[in-house]
């Protein structure tokens, strides 16, 4: 969103995106090619017609060695509204390559959110570098946000608002927004503040269009709103505007005053990635962005991978008990990966639902033990059913009866320890106030590994299988 | 949002709210008290100050069996903005226990959309039961959403909107959203139409607050507009939103008229379910919804466990062809495990990056080579380490260096294997048109099972390691 104009980006022709509204591997190609035959007008030709969104696309799907012809073919075309709309790992390797003075120019045009989240990655040599060609309005507003933590409502907001005073006539406003060519443009709702820039209330818009010029903004107004306080976390922020659909709201400070306001358009993105990054960390993939360095990626993933090597050796030393009963008969060492296997992923169905319903703020004091009683009695139906499958399929293929019902109780068993380890886990994690999309998998693993091995094992062992 | 009134919901007192916004356990325990003792006055009085959207939560935080006196209890409270605001399996349960006329009074207050997800889900007699409860304005326009299908965009969108001549001006347009008092009183845009009712472009209100009462809308509004075929999925319209930080969007239908209009807070809660859902579905746990009745759960997520149960019983088949060589050392049948399931793991962080990479639209056939090219880099990374790690620590404690060797060597492919399973399956699924979240788990972890098993104990045996 510009300051100071009206925001007309242009909008990519239909013929160069394919159905999902992604840029054709032809049309990049093409860019491409015209950039590496040294034809930067041709390049540039293509990408002008471009939205900023999909100029910032192409850049993400240009292979990084050829990043830098590009930048340099299409230059100026790149402006902050791209930059805004790019990948943070793309970005930031893009404006460490700019020049200060560049950045500076780029930031000023947008608003202070979009301002701090260009120049928020780079060292404090290079923030100061750019925050010294910034004009002193500008810099102390984004020196003020970056004053805030990271991923706090204080980083999200912008300061371009409109807060009028109670006593104004909806006239007096429209006057107001008429008159002045410094006001901001894009704004969906007006903030009405006391003398002490308290906010009283907010308009909609089109309240304010549709109420007659002599009715006073205080009558105008909805007295109750929804402030965000400027240190509220922006997974905070995120669902308290889905939980009451908002499309903008006012940032208060701890004085409770008026110094930003946050946009729907600017928590989308936000709602979309917490939402999404909850399968990644239950994965054990970090941030899991395939534009993340390959370095960053590999020191995330693989001590994932290293935590669950010690859990699976946790369950080998059980296999290791009972390697009598094993070499008595072997086919027990086929048999017991599906026990441990299934009820994994028992597990980690429950606690896919259950990391989720906390995400959601569904899962309260207020129903936790139901949402336990729930889980086991699916559990119980999952299990029995499961059970009855692999024990009359294991009792025929071995024509071994017994051997059929071991393993069909010890993956009943199994299954409703994985189903309580799923809901308790992520629960107990989040008492704990550790993030349950993190750290759960790893327990519920070493659970349902562990449990399957020596239940089954176990019980082959007590109930006289192998003799 | 109230079609013929300004929506002033109430605020949730801070008092009844924990620091998530959530709603205290006491809270909930004091009203469903007041109801059992059947003092309703004061259950509703406790009630009453509630947000809408803490209304809905109350309900959902309320055990099954006592939701119907609590409902009886607080009546006329739980209106439309209530049910809109409600989980879908809890609203679907109480709109059935609710007489039609009540549902249509309900329904008539809200926007069409909000109107549309109350009853697309009650039976067809039930639905025609609302629909003749309604006024016909009312009707015509919810029978014609819900002949759109399920989840696509003219479902989604309100058909109350605000649309005006190329020819008016800025002062025409306020004096008309002053004048009729019929029109809708929340909206973001304006959308310009031709005589035809064909889009010619949107003006935000704020640019018609901020223009003279004398200039023309055609020459304010942004003619580059993000238009929403009326039959496109929710998945596609929230991608959209989110690509251009739409705030709201002209829906047009077959003929290009535009025919509603969709707002950036009926889109946020899509955003973070289709978000959400991916760990869900990758998990095998269906919606995935704590509120869904047990059966429906059940039901969801057996289907994977017997597809899981498959797949180990294949792993399971590779095993028994070595059987010969475990019961010559049995130590195999302890650490084989370990490889199926730490290449397990792996499998499943690869696939969750691709598989989110895919659901934001950020890896198409222009990158599909590269993000192959870096899974495998990031696999041979994580292979070697892990490999060093288990190899050394199994050398050392079987005091068996060619163990060692055969487990580190067998880890390390079979993190290959997975890394190019964990891109390549979703891939493919993606492009067969099936949903790479639902189907990819399987087919990762059957491989990644399978080849741990067979490389190991395959290696074990030609090594000549069992002699």
């Amino acid at each position: 969103m510009s300051e100071t104009e009206l925001s007309d980006p242009v909008e990519t022709p239909e013929s160069e995106l394919d159905e999902d509204d992604r840029l054709k591997a032809d049309f990049v190609r093409a860019v491409l090619d015209a950039v590496e035959e040294g034809d930067g007008e041709a390049a540039r030709e293509k990408v002008e017609p471009l939205h900023p969104a999909d100029i910032a696309d192409l850049i993400e799907l240009t292979p990084g060695e050829q990043r830098p012809a590009l930048v340099a073919a299409i230059g100026d075309l790149i402006d902050g509204e791209v930059l805004t709309e790019m990948n943070d790992w793309v970005r930031d390797a893009l404006v460490e390559s700019l020049d200060p003075k560049q950045i500076a120019g780029m930031a000023a045009e947008l608003d202070t959110d979009d301002a701090v989240a260009i120049i928020e990655d780079l060292g404090e040599a290079g923030q100061r570098a750019v925050l010294r060609a910034l004009d002193p309005d500008n810099r102390a507003a984004i020196e003020e946000a970056l004053s805030y933590p990271e991923e706090s409502a204080g980083r999200l907001m912008q300061r371009e608002l409109i807060a009028v005073p109670e006593h104004w006539t909806v006239g007096d406003v429209i006057d107001y927004l008429r008159g002045d060519e410094e006001l901001t443009t894009d704004f969906w709702e007006i903030f009405v503040v006391d003398p002490g820039h308290h906010p009283l209330g907010t308009c909609h818009l089109s309240w304010i269009l549709r109420a007659p010029r002599s009715v006073l903004v205080g009558d105008v107004m909805k007295r109750e709103q929804t402030l965000i306080p400027v240190d509220m976390d922006q997974e905070e922020v995120a669902l308290r505007f889905q939980k009451y659909a908002l499309i903008s709201a006012a940032v208060v400070d701890g004085g409770g005053r008026l110094v930003g306001m946050i946009t729907a358009d600017d928590v989308v993105h936000i709602i979309s990635q917490e939402a999404g990054e909850d399968a990644l960390l239950m994965s054990g993939a970090g941030e899991g962005d395939i534009n993340e360095p390959i370095l960053d990626s590999y020191r995330a993933r693989v001590r994932w991978l290293i935590a669950n090597l010690a859990t699976a050796l946790v369950a080998a030393t059980v296999i290791t008990l009972f390697e009598g009963t094993i070499s008595r008969m072997v086919a027990l060492a086929a048999l017991m990966p599906i026990v441990a296997g299934v009820g994994g992923n028992a597990g980690t169905q429950t606690m896919a639902v259950t990391v989720r319903a906390l995400a959601t703020n569904q899962l309260t004091e207020s129903n936790t033990l139901r949402a336990i009683r729930r889980e086991i009695t699916i559990a119980l139906l999952n299990g029995s059913t499961v059970a009855v499958v692999i024990g009359t399929a294991v009792a025929l293929y071995y024509h071994h009866p017994a051997l059929g019902a071991v393993i069909a109780t010890a993956m009943m068993t199994n299954i409703l320890i994985a189903g309580l380890a799923g809901v308790v886990v992520p629960l107990t994690l989040e008492r704990l106030r550790a993030d349950p999309a993190v750290a759960s998998s790893v327990f519920v693993t070493m659970t349902t590994d562990s449990m399957g091995f020596f239940v089954f094992l176990g019980l082959a062992t007590v109930s006289g299988l192998v003799g």
